[in-house]
């Protein structure tokens, strides 16, 4: 980046934080609001909200009316992650205790239900009504995309039988959709045309694929894991990610064969296991086969971002996104 | 009811049912869609939405603008109760098992959260523009407030000093607000003017405490408990309510206050000491005192009522509050 786009990019990010100064205004109950106050103390990458905002500005949007709906998104993604955490039993987020485990279901339950409350009214307040029902519809129907994704996720864990079309369908509802529709937001307060919002649309839905095959990948191979992360939690979960998908097609050898099986009978490996698994993942290419349909969404992306007319917006984009590629955990 | 007051409330309430029929269309993930479908076998009272429509209805306006506003507000409800029954741990809702016992928490969790996601699509997807905010402001609004309220509801599981006053910041939060909401809505919606909506306002708050000590009287004194309901639950659980804030001020015998004493320090009472307790508290004419405060919300709210012109969805709004104050159980 150059000086001029890192003053512009840290202006963003600091207008983004400034969005959730309104949390440590709220006070009581402090059961609820301590637990919400805790989980943003640690500041995720705003992944989402810099696609809204720099999709915007990308096609002359204003970047104030963008703010609210990007950080609404972002306190929608937290809310996810609240129950998420919830459902998977998950302990740890962000290199902490995740809420429910620090206080209790009830608090995680709650807490969560008052920040996705929170999140429709940060949208809603100060959305402008002339492009106020496509924002709010496509917020609205991301989350129930997310709601939907999570039930398919957790259906598949009792299912062995899980295809390549499914498992991405889901990964589409879980992650994908709310992704595309921050890319959407933009398009939507920039007043942009049909044409501009499918390439945008296309972007956001190629991007989170990738997002969620990369998660996938990194939980084997990320060599430092930070933020609490364990290599191989998904294989111990018993996750039917792309990965098993691909195994359970190209596993030939006994050994390989009897190790998927135990997978799929036991719901999971144990943490002694994983290892080998890895390594025959690794003997069947699988990681090199996931990391060249990564770089073939990238390729997308990048194709379809250079559609757009150049500015300094769409560099940060490009900077982003190229991030997001690069990320390590 | 009068033959044409009939056939409207009919009407109405044919037109409410209909409006859930979109719920059976939906099919996957079923392991969502399922509990959902299973909540709505059992039809609630529809009181919430019948106030919405009614109040719009009274006020001149559109009937059918007002039905989508109202029938989200009751899928907002509904949400809440299947989060409220984890959070309680409550095995029974409308005489049958609750999502969570028939099926799981994370099933609670996750159709839940898909519930109210549906409501806001429900509010959003038809609203009209030039009363937009106002209803989707306030029904956001009622939604924190619900959850705040549960959160207070909560922190007074440990608390043995809870104010009357603290109660009924409370039980407005947690059951009056989405009530007020229910009126309020129905003014957004036929453009009622700052004085009407003030009437609809003071109407919905007085039938929200009306609602809820009736709730907690009905716990004791029910004699043929409907719907899964157990006598004296709420003294069973340790429920801090109006009635036990009235038995810690009034009750002076020892035995009195030994059993009082019981309840605050094993936050609830055995099975084989509720009985006793309602004896107590009827010694002590606390039920009377709480029908007095019933009524006299009812008469604050037929003055209010009064102010409005009469028409027939005046009288069908007066018919559905006083079936409210009537009811038993």
């Amino acid at each position: 980046m150059n000086n001029e786009q890192l003053t512009k990019y840290n202006e963003i990010q600091k207008l983004i934080n400034d969005q959730f100064s309104f949390l440590t205004e709220l006070q009581t109950p402090s059961n609820l609001y301590e637990p919400l106050k805790y989980l943003f103390e640690i500041q995720g990458k705003h992944i989402r909200p810099l696609l809204t905002i720099l999709s915007a500005g990308m096609l002359g949007g204003d970047l104030e009316r963008s703010l609210k709906p990007a950080v609404a998104i972002e306190l929608l993604h937290n809310f996810t992650l609240i129950h998420d955490d919830i459902v998977d039993n998950s302990d740890m987020r962000r290199g902490r205790e995740t809420i429910h485990k620090k206080w209790d279901s009830s608090v995680g339950i709650l807490s969560g239900d008052l920040l996705l409350a929170l999140a429709f009214r940060h949208i809603i307040k100060d959305v402008h009504l002339d492009c106020c029902k496509d924002v709010l519809l496509s917020f609205t129907q991301s989350l129930i995309d997310v709601c939907e994704g999570q039930g398919f996720d957790m259906d598949f864990e009792n299912r062995d039988d899980v295809t390549e079309d499914e498992y991405f369908n889901m990964i589409y509802l879980k992650t994908g959709k709310l992704i595309e529709n921050s890319m959407l937001t933009g398009g939507y307060i920039a007043k942009a045309n049909d044409m501009q919002n499918e390439i945008l649309k296309s972007i956001g839905k190629n991007l989170g694929y990738a997002f969620q095959l990369q998660d996938d990948l990194l939980d084997l191979t990320a060599i430092n894991p930070k933020f609490g992360k364990v290599v191989g939690k998904d294989l111990i979960e018993g996750k039917k990610t792309f990965i098993i998908i691909k195994a359970k097609e190209l596993f030939k050898k006994q050994a390989e064969i009897d190790l998927l099986n135990l997978f799929y009978q036991n719901k999971g490996l144990k943490e002694n296991q994983t290892d080998q698994m890895i390594k025959f993942l690794d003997d069947n290419m699988i990681f090199d086969l996931v990391n060249k349909r990564i770089e073939s969404y990238y390729d997308n992306i990048v194709a379809n971002l250079n559609r757009f007319d150049d500015n300094i917006y769409k560099d940060l984009l490009k900077y982003q996104i190229e991030s997001i590629f690069k990320r390590d955990y």
